[in-house]
């Protein structure tokens, strides 16, 4: 079943609210088995919604529509929709029991503006919306064509999307054709590296589709089935990612929501961790202990933003600094051997560099980090010059220090 | 000057990722004085692009996509639009050696793969894109009608907008009608209590319209000016902003992009700040040295997350941490108080308390934070309990801690 979105609002196009209806219905219909095949985002002008509205149903024949149905002047969505379907509005008895009934709970009399939310396309079901005094409403022609109009309010579009729509929508879908999507996450490797090493493997696996998707927090493998039994998508995609595991090797770090600072405490099997960071600023320590549950085996950290920290708390050696510099690889180890001794801990993670805008110079550039990742009395280094603005080179950095010590724990242990 | 925005990626349509560049795109060319009718997202498929950006170019002759020019396989974007225009494809010299140069920067050998990025649709003008591989793409047929083209990772769309795309569309528009929005930030104060602050002001700033926004950093009011001309809208903004700031008071911290952080780096005025944090883990010394030259007031910090790291590194007496928890008015205390020893700083920031899911009590459930700043010898502390999941908690509990450094200066200066 192919369907497309309309989002309507002149704040969406405008950039001013983010669109999270949009991608809402997505997901949730995606899983259901729609295959969304455009998604419309217009102004709250009567033309413009009348055209995208038509469009889509000239495309796909089900159109589910978000916005514009309020009581005020700017929502015109249910007039413009209605007239596309040759359905005159009428004052729905019910709908206005609710709303006066709704207005009575909240003690305030109700306003005679909200009275022409009662009115109802001739012949579309009202979907009832107990979180707000826009019902929904399905459109239905002769020809099977369907409008569903939802209201624009995210918690109220998303109670009758899980109630009322997607019960009707699976009932439509009679083989419970599903789009399913599957990642493997990988680092450390640029995007072109990865596709040699992943090789023209788009034939082998169709009609699953693949596509790398660079972040800072490096390069994701998705992978989508699209329009097939559920159990069938199911079996080909988790053979797919066998495959792309495989190939991209030591650089996945795992699948579909997984995050890096989770594997690493993982696989720190209950061995003490603690941080010492200098560029990355406290976002190595942030990255950790957004994980519930991080304190079984993060015990702290330190920024040491300034050199007179790196000497007094982590033990850095005034002369390394002085003699290598604060960006150095001599730095670096001594930082992690410092938190090591001061946290008493088992594993540790340290990073200094240049994260700019200022401070770079021709021999190490903004965005040249230093890594070190230490295991007992192991220690791995790395320097790496990241690319981006100081936000991106920061995130990179993050992500690169969590990974050196994955790396170093997968291989040591 | 009317245009149509398309953005490009299964991943969008699917809702697996948000779709910032529709919205930066619309808050941007608004600003500008640009018109954006419609914005379309539409899956990596060939015949789906291609019938997106034709539709695009009849409604109004001028569309902006991005996503799909990348490397891979599944970037195709460039491909269907040249043929569109019917400009095949050729290898751009210049194009080819700066993506050489980028890769002799990052000391790696640039990947056959990428070469294709080199190649550009003949009498296409070329965007340097000097944040990523993928060069922008500005088409235009002999009707005037044109494409551009930009990449999809949201950093690199960003800056060829504002260096590229935006002065060649500021060119072509005549009357400069804009949309420009401007922002109040408040913090600290719950959205209906800031309503009654501001009072019914509708009418009073109308045509500007005003909208509530409320997030983890607190209540932004958004005034926006709808289509009218440049002078006319910076005016109105700015003296319904300063209408806005009066009545907020002592909430406001900032307005427009103001970042808390950067408010309180300046207003500490060359005094040196060091944290101390436990449940922020890390947040609030990472929103700090986000700002470009934190360095010249920030030390550094201590992620306490075990209380034996409290005790030895910040000095806590381990008989407070007994006697009341480590989520205390005491501890909070004696973490602020070791942090401004320990770092000799003459500002101190320190956060304790229950981010979850777990450790929570009847008596200090979860999201129980303390908060404590110090300046010189006079210190403030308060408790509060934050809504929300773990991440909620750690982001409002890190924006308080700011807030409260930040209104602790304020009087004391």
């Amino acid at each position: 079943m192919k369907l497309e979105v309309v989002t309507i609002g002149t704040e969406l196009v405008l950039g001013l609210t983010p669109d999270t209806n949009a991608a809402d219905l997505g997901r949730a219909l995606a899983a259901a088995g729609a295959e969304i095949v455009r998604h419309v985002s217009v102004p709250d002008r009567p033309a413009a919604i009348r055209a995208a509205v038509a469009d889509a149903l000239e495309q796909t024949g089900f159109v589910i529509v978000t916005g514009g149905l309020g009581p005020t002047r700017d929502d015109m969505t249910k007039v413009e929709v209605a007239a596309l379907f040759g359905m005159p509005l009428q004052l729905d008895e019910s709908v206005l029991q609710s709303l006066e009934a709704r207005f009575r709970r909240l003690g305030r009399p109700m306003p005679a503006v909200n009275r022409t939310q009662a009115e109802v396309p001739q012949g579309a079901t009202v979907l009832p919306n107990p979180r707000g005094t826009a019902p929904g409403l399905w459109l239905e022609d002769r020809h099977g064509r369907v409008a569903v109009l939802l209201p624009g309010v995210p918690s109220e579009m998303r109670g009758l999307l899980v109630e009322e729509v997607l019960p009707r929508v699976g009932q439509r879908i009679g083989d419970r054709r599903v789009v399913l999507s599957r990642t493997v996450r990988t680092t450390g490797v640029p995007e072109s590296a990865l596709a040699e090493r992943i090789g023209p493997i788009e034939e082998d696996i169709a009609p699953l589709t693949l596509a790398y998707l660079p972040s800072t927090e490096g390069v994701d493998l998705r992978v989508t089935a699209w329009s097939m039994p559920e159990g069938e998508a199911d079996r080909r995609l988790a053979a797919c990612l066998a495959i792309l595991r495989e190939r991209a090797g030591e650089h996945c770090y795992g699948e579909d929501g997984a995050d890096l600072a989770a594997v690493v405490l993982e696989r720190l099997r209950g061995q003490r961790l603690a941080v010492g960071e200098s560029c990355t600023g406290g976002l190595v320590a942030a990255r950790i202990t957004a994980i519930p549950g991080a304190s079984t085996v993060f015990v702290g950290g330190v920024v040491a933003y300034a050199n007179g920290v790196k000497t007094d708390l982590l033990d850095v050696p005034a002369a390394t600094l002085e003699a290598h510099g604060a960006v150095s690889e001599e730095a670096v180890r001594a930082m992690a051997e410092g938190v090591q001794r001061r946290f008493n801990a088992g594993a540790t993670i340290a990073v200094t560099g240049i994260a700019g805008p200022g401070g770079g110079t021709p021999e190490k550039p903004v965005g040249t980090v230093w890594l070190a990742a230490r295991v007992g009395a192991t220690m791995r280094t790395v320097k790496r010059v990241f690319p981006g603005e100081r936000a991106e080179i920061r995130a990179r950095a993050a992500q690169a220090a969590l990974d050196l010590l994955r790396r170093l724990l997968t291989t040591s242990s």
